[in-house]
């Protein structure tokens, strides 16, 4: 089975949308979808960012808010702008990597719809608590696996893992022969690219 | 006729796919394209960018690359890398404005046709030159309009304008109602909005 890798950080605008439409984009497809939070700022450190672009660049800011906003509405999903932006993503990341499988995504999912879609604070281990609880997952026992030494070991390696491959920013969909697509409306090209309907092949 | 704005800067990389595309794309859905050269170095200039963002970030840079190659791959079309990267597009730009009509864009294309399709000088007078003569125009009489004083005060005009109504990089697609939409692949999400399907109207 063909299976692409869908980078993602929890403080993106655009990570939002993509995580919702993704697991249905892929499953069309037949691609077997490996999700991969990560964290964006030490990426955009090495680049000399110390906020996100969308705030260090005011006007490519107010483009990104009505542009998700279109895309919001477009989808039928609301859209309610957390303050501050970007939100502390850091604990959020921490627990979806130490889920798996379907409880990683789920989660996932709440986080953003949470964070994008009603404005709540995910940087508070309460909103994330009560996101555990509703995907059935134990939250103490996620919460000590999230902040384990191993656990923040891993997500450090996974983000240098991320630089390496070339992820720029997110959402990026990363298929296994090593081409990257970089944005929500991407997903598509870059899951067709998994299955294999290589059109743009120069290789 | 709804009509809209392609906005463009003929050192744009993605502006090269867009510009091969728009024309068609706007015909299918009935709306009158207007042609609209500018300049980015001053409005990168304002965000503190002295160079091309893709040379300043080269992680950025080698994303694009592969994913030009990729966009130009899957419309069968040509792609070389011009050197030096960014070509020096000012008098390009001034000769597109001193045109009109099908003349402007006609003349647009093959500037960029020849820019990344064949890695040629577009600074060089005798590259637009021939351009010009290959569309039929009197190359001499263009370029003096081209430099007249009125000219390029209007190019500075344009340029101010693109960055006031919030043109931040290009191709920008401008719908009558002041929406932007950045890049070569919303083009059919802005002429779709234009021509009246504004799927994700929030106003």
């Amino acid at each position: 089975m063909a299976s692409a890798e869908f980078w993602y950080e929890f403080a993106s605008t655009y990570s939002y949308p993509a995580a919702l439409r993704v697991a249905a984009l892929a499953d069309e497809r037949g691609v077997n979808l490996l999700w991969r939070p990560f964290l964006l700022g030490p990426i955009f450190a090495a680049q000399g960012w110390r906020d996100s672009p969308f705030n260090i660049y005011p006007a490519k800011g107010r483009y990104m808010w009505r542009d998700l906003e279109r895309t919001c509405k477009a989808m039928g999903v609301p859209l309610k702008r957390p303050e501050p932006f970007p939100q502390p993503s850091l604990l959020a990341a921490r627990v979806a990597l130490a889920l798996e499988g379907d409880d990683r995504s789920a989660f996932s999912r709440r986080v953003f719809a949470a964070e994008f879609g009603q404005g709540l604070p995910i940087g508070d281990r309460a909103t994330l608590g009560a996101l555990l609880a509703a995907c059935g997952v134990d939250s103490a026992a996620a919460f000590e696996r999230a902040e384990s030494g191993a656990n923040r070991a891993l997500l450090k390696a996974e983000t240098a893992r991320a630089a390496e491959i070339g992820v720029i920013g997110a959402p990026c969909l990363v298929t296994q022969d090593g081409e990257v697509f970089w944005g929500n409306d991407r997903l598509e090209q870059g899951l067709d690219w998994a299955a294999g309907a290589r059109v743009g092949d120069v290789v």
